[in-house]
């Protein structure tokens, strides 16, 4: 059986795709949740995730801390959130959703570089990475054993915009936004990967509609889903009321790795836009265009109705018991 | 037989269009030229075209010359060509190459909007129209005729780029950024366009090696396309050395548009962006994202090798006689 590793800055879409993984047990072993940063700052992602899987009832999944600030990042402060983020997320990342503590504690900070390198030298081709906050820990992975480039392993990465505008400024998408220069890193470095964008992940969207199934179960991971989800809904409707709900971002990302015919791809050998206006833009690479080898397949369409439909089915399926 | 009709702004990889279309009478009817602006003004690219025409022999097409200004243009003087343009194609728009006047002269000033509705409500979707200037005049047969968008002609442009930077900016492709408003209500009028950018006319590149056949006629056309086309070629390699030759942009539309087996291409409803840096950006349209129904193709990715022999083979046969 395939292999999972979550890059997660967990949030509320993030704390889907765990939903959606954990969901995923025929087809997949979830080895471990790694801690970026991005929606919110690390030591609370790793709080969340840890949260979450207890909700599920999955303590033996481990958390690694990973790297909690850019690659360039210089400051006298920790690096913390955009206000944009904490008003997508809320400040606790959840929406405001009340989710206890875990009994457990998370493993050595900084420890997702190390526990990422180990687990592709040992699965490979078995091993899929979903990466879907800022890409700083899977940048300084691919730096410190650049040869995981060629392991095998796939990278399906939440991020980036190529077909469409951004989402924190005309070009720029968020996860990329958080740190540009190991986005161009990740793309640039020879490493296998897909990227799940917004060009795709604000066509599989949800309602107030199927988060009621969630509260109508009577369990308390069903009253966490759609009190979280509820909160990202409103947020959506307010800011984007075009969507018609909120998009299903880092779980689509978990899906289409898992199962890569949900969606249509085009090879493209990208590069990240890093100066001004532009900073943050996903874009084909002119010195790399004409290249018969993409090193990126970018995600152009998705099937949304069998996506939502297996979403829905797996992450009620879990919220039930 | 197909008819053709090419919306010009003549200019060197307009001529080169011109002479793809003249070596394609198998498959297409070239039944008229039209005369946007662009690469040179109005009469100074019918003057071009009809030149041509005649260097090959062909005095029976007609050439109508189109909209001279942008659709918004406010100024105490007439439009003329941005220095970039200037400097790419020759103040004579032909790289200085020697080619005599026609003996003959062009249709009444801006009757190309008529003569392409009427072409359009006659052939239908028998007719391929192939912009590669400004869109104004097309913009302007779709508002003054919207019954064109229905009638199945279908219409190729030249211009854009989504998945690579651009080359008047970092996102806005030169056709597009003459007038971003015209080439908007283009895309989303509801006409049938395929887009063939810079995504793919970067990939199809003419070298000196090319060139050399064609000088290697001695004939007065052969001499012609060799100077001309070196000219351009010379100022590709100083401004972007990376392409090695010079993008063949506008013959790649009308071989797509004659046989679009030579594309691939991908649906998005496009729109074009208005304001500050990102003006002439070509971008999905958030308000369609997800409707099923895509009126552009976008070119992504084009099988170079079978339109470079086809372009040499075509274009060169044309230059023996």
């Amino acid at each position: 059986m395939k292999k999972l590793i979550l890059d997660l800055d967990t949030g509320i879409d993030d704390a889907l795709a765990i939903a959606y993984a954990l969901g995923s047990t025929n087809e997949v072993e979830l080895i471990g949740i790694t801690g970026t940063y991005g929606n919110v700052i690390v030591p609370l992602g790793v709080r969340n995730a840890l949260a979450v899987l207890h909700l599920f009832g999955r303590d033996d999944v481990p958390v690694y801390p990973g790297v909690d600030q850019p690659l360039n990042y210089v400051s006298a402060t920790p690096w913390s959130p955009a206000a944009g983020s904490v008003a997508v997320h809320g400040a606790d990342g959840l929406g405001g959703a009340q989710l206890p503590d875990s009994p457990r504690s998370a493993e050595a900070p900084g420890s997702a570089v190390d526990f990422i390198i180990d687990a592709a030298r040992t699965y490979g081709s078995d091993l899929l990475i979903v990466p879907t906050g800022a890409m700083t820990t899977m940048a300084t992975v691919l730096h410190k054993a650049p040869d995981i480039a060629d392991c095998g392993v796939k990278i399906t990465m939440m991020g980036g915009a190529l077909t469409v505008p951004g989402n924190v400024s005309p070009c720029a998408e968020a996860n990329i936004a958080q740190d540009p220069e190991a986005a161009d890193y990740l793309f640039r470095c020879g490493a296998r990967t897909t990227m799940v964008g917004l060009d795709v992940t604000h066509r599989t969207v949800l309602t107030y509609a199927q988060t009621a199934r969630w509260r109508a179960l009577g369990t308390p991971a069903g009253d966490f889903l759609a009190d979280m989800t509820d909160y990202y809904i409103s947020v959506y409707l307010k800011n984007q009321p075009q969507i018609g709900g909120c998009g299903l971002h880092d779980p689509l990302a978990v899906a289409a790795a898992i199962d890569p015919t949900l969606i249509d791809t085009i090879g493209v050998n990208l590069t990240v836009d890093l100066d001004g206006a532009f900073r943050g833009r996903t874009i084909g690479d002119p010195e790399r265009l004409r290249d018969a080898d993409k090193t990126t397949q970018v995600a152009v369409d998705v099937d949304s109705q069998t996506f939502l439909t297996r979403f829905m089915n797996r992450v009620t399926a879990l919220a039930e018991r």
